[in-house]
């Protein structure tokens, strides 16, 4: 008799080495298509807390789905219901503590910093504290405190990544590369909604034609600033703190097709540009798995059925907000801070309906105007100058 | 009485780290922009020797400014000529031989190879074998002995660097990143002179219409090359032996305006492109610094003043060379070498106007048929295919 041998596969997933991961504004867009990125890469990615504002009934299937030890909702009220409904099995917190204490005490290895506005900038402190990774989205931490974070980087070792597909497109770019030997960062932009307009067409647009963004689906508040081309100052900012470069040497260049995400380039002339469909899930995966590139099936590029890309000199008479926030960088020091709150108040305004897309600058402006100036806020002098914007701003129309 | 400090300033052009550089074919187009890339950069590089097949008027003029320590010519009768001018100041060789005996015996650091055809080789293994970097613009050496030619650099130890814009292009892209993670390379194709003309047209092109590039500057063979796609053809045998990468992993697109010199898309998606003008000197000055990059004064790339670029996938039932290269890549062993020694003759040919330009891939397709097929040729068979070819090409019209 012939003995069979006997064979036992093992299909193991090795837990151990699954990257821990906090979602901090998880149903958010990027929070949303942080979510997918990891669903699509099983066995490399455990979600330790998913964050959340007000929107819980999107939270609940996450819960399901991600199974996180810790949950944060903006208010308490909310929070206590969730806690009874969950039974014990997963912690609620709320509010900015409940976001502080979860990125400074719970166990994980990449913060990804997916909440809208400069509430981001305290948590994220926190996870710079600990030597963490954070994949930043939250553009206004970089905006409003950028040398204080940068500081805090390099004191405790964390590794900020970028998540914008446009900062991400520039890391790519230099990878292998001497961020010395850059010339200059090339920010492309699409132009948004208004590219084609007049400025006096543009000044009187509508909320429905301001969001009507051609090529990204984001949130409200983004969106708008792509309208107005603040999203790009704000990137332009965002990228100085980043990549630790002169803002004399970051340029803005309108690309309406979204393809080619930035270019850096090199002082021998070369030029290297990252291109990809406008899909965010590419440059938040590549901040989760940096520096290896994981497989994946999202849909590819195909130039030749694209055709064209277009490129222009962007407008700074016309698309004013990308001159100010131009010029807050060149200022520093609290401008930025006050650039970015005014901006916020602002746009919030618009939609709501109460101020006409022109007086998105004007407020801006006039907020640079008035509040007081300091030339190396900390981050008291920081929150301090954001509140005093926002009370200032709120009061102008 | 004050005493003014005394300030003495040294200026000292380090010799002794200065790089030696061998340049082949120093007239010609790469050859020339090689010594211009040379000269731009001062104190970085000393030319040790210069060789050209016959234009020994213009190499006089490289000698003086140069100052070799030896030069090869093709010819000894001209070679005699030379030694007596320059009275035993520089050495002076001929041939194959003396290409040989350069790169075997002389002090260098990088070998430039810029010879036309495939004439390259055998200096090229020398080069390999004594461990140099190889900065090869020579692309019938990769292309005739490819599998060969990366075992010995292997072996050797030697760094085979690319100066074609395309595999410079592909060759930055990588910088930094894993092989191993690269889906697809894009080769970038100008189309061309014959880009917009139907393939009866195309056909029956004469000489200075197929001379007449629309955006590169180059030798008379790689310009019609190029108005056939033959030299893509050669390009995507090259590039899988300098990224030891699948052929069907490359592809070809048609990009008219020859500023994306050529792309990596990886296998998360993303794809990095290399830009520039078409300027061989950055390519050129890549190879020669890498992994540095030197600060120069070359003009820089304006995508909004460029306005558009634009993307088609080849035709190649109209260009057939393009067609035929792939097929001899995937029969592999000497059938790269059959095609590259008949595409040389049928080339020159064409250029002499004994043929029409529709005979190209006619000869190609012939030779290809007749000459006897090697699965894994040594360098004689090699040199024996490549010679029968010749032969056999010769004869047809």
């Amino acid at each position: 008799m012939i003995k069979k041998p006997l064979i036992i596969t093992f299909v193991v997933t090795f837990n151990y080495n699954m990257k821990k991961v906090l979602v901090l504004g998880s149903t958010g867009s990027i929070g949303n298509n942080t979510l997918n990125v990891i669903r699509n890469l099983p066995g490399q990615f455990k979600v330790t807390a998913l964050t959340v504002n007000t929107r819980i009934d999107l939270l609940k299937p996450q819960i399901e789905e991600f199974n996180p030890e810790i949950v944060v909702v903006k208010e308490e009220k909310p929070a206590e219901e969730l806690r009874k409904r969950l039974n014990g099995k997963i912690e609620v917190l709320s509010g900015i503590k409940g976001l502080c204490s979860v990125a400074s005490g719970c166990e994980y290895d990449i913060f990804i910093g997916a909440m809208v506005g400069s509430a981001g900038l305290a948590p994220t402190i926190e996870a710079i504290k600990r030597g963490k990774r954070i994949a930043l989205a939250n553009k206004e931490t970089l905006v409003v405190a950028g040398e204080l974070v940068n500081e805090l980087s390099k004191k405790y070792n964390a590794e900020i990544l970028p998540v914008d597909s446009e900062h991400s497109a520039i890391f790519q770019c230099l990878a292998g590369e001497n961020i010395n030997q850059v010339e200059k960062i090339i920010l492309t932009a699409s132009g948004g909604p208004f590219l084609h307009n007049s400025k006096n067409d543009f000044l009187n647009a509508t909320v429905e034609e301001a969001l009507n963004h051609p090529n990204w689906k984001m949130g409200n508040k983004i969106t708008i600033d792509s309208a107005s081309m603040m999203n790009k100052g704000l990137e332009v900012i965002e990228a100085k703190w980043l990549f630790n470069i002169a803002q004399d040497k970051i340029d803005v260049v309108i690309h309406p097709q979204s393809i080619i995400h930035s270019m850096v380039q090199f002082w021998d002339g070369s030029i290297k540009a990252q291109l990809g469909l406008p899909d965010m899930k590419l440059p938040i995966q590549y901040a989760l798995t940096y520096p290896e590139r994981l497989q994946n099936n999202n849909l590819r590029t195909n130039l030749p059925l694209i055709g064209q890309l277009t490129f222009f000199e962007p407008d700074l008479d016309k698309f004013e907000c990308l001159k100010i926030a131009y010029a807050a960088l060149n200022t520093g020091g609290s401008a930025p801070c006050v650039l970015n709150a005014a901006n916020e108040v602002a746009v919030d305004k618009f939609l709501k309906g109460t101020i006409k897309f022109s007086r998105i600058p004007y407020i801006i402006n006039k907020s640079l105007e008035k509040i007081e100036h300091f030339n190396q806020p900390d981050l008291d002098i920081i929150f301090q100058c954001d509140k005093l914007t926002r009370e200032f701003a709120a009061g102008l129309s």
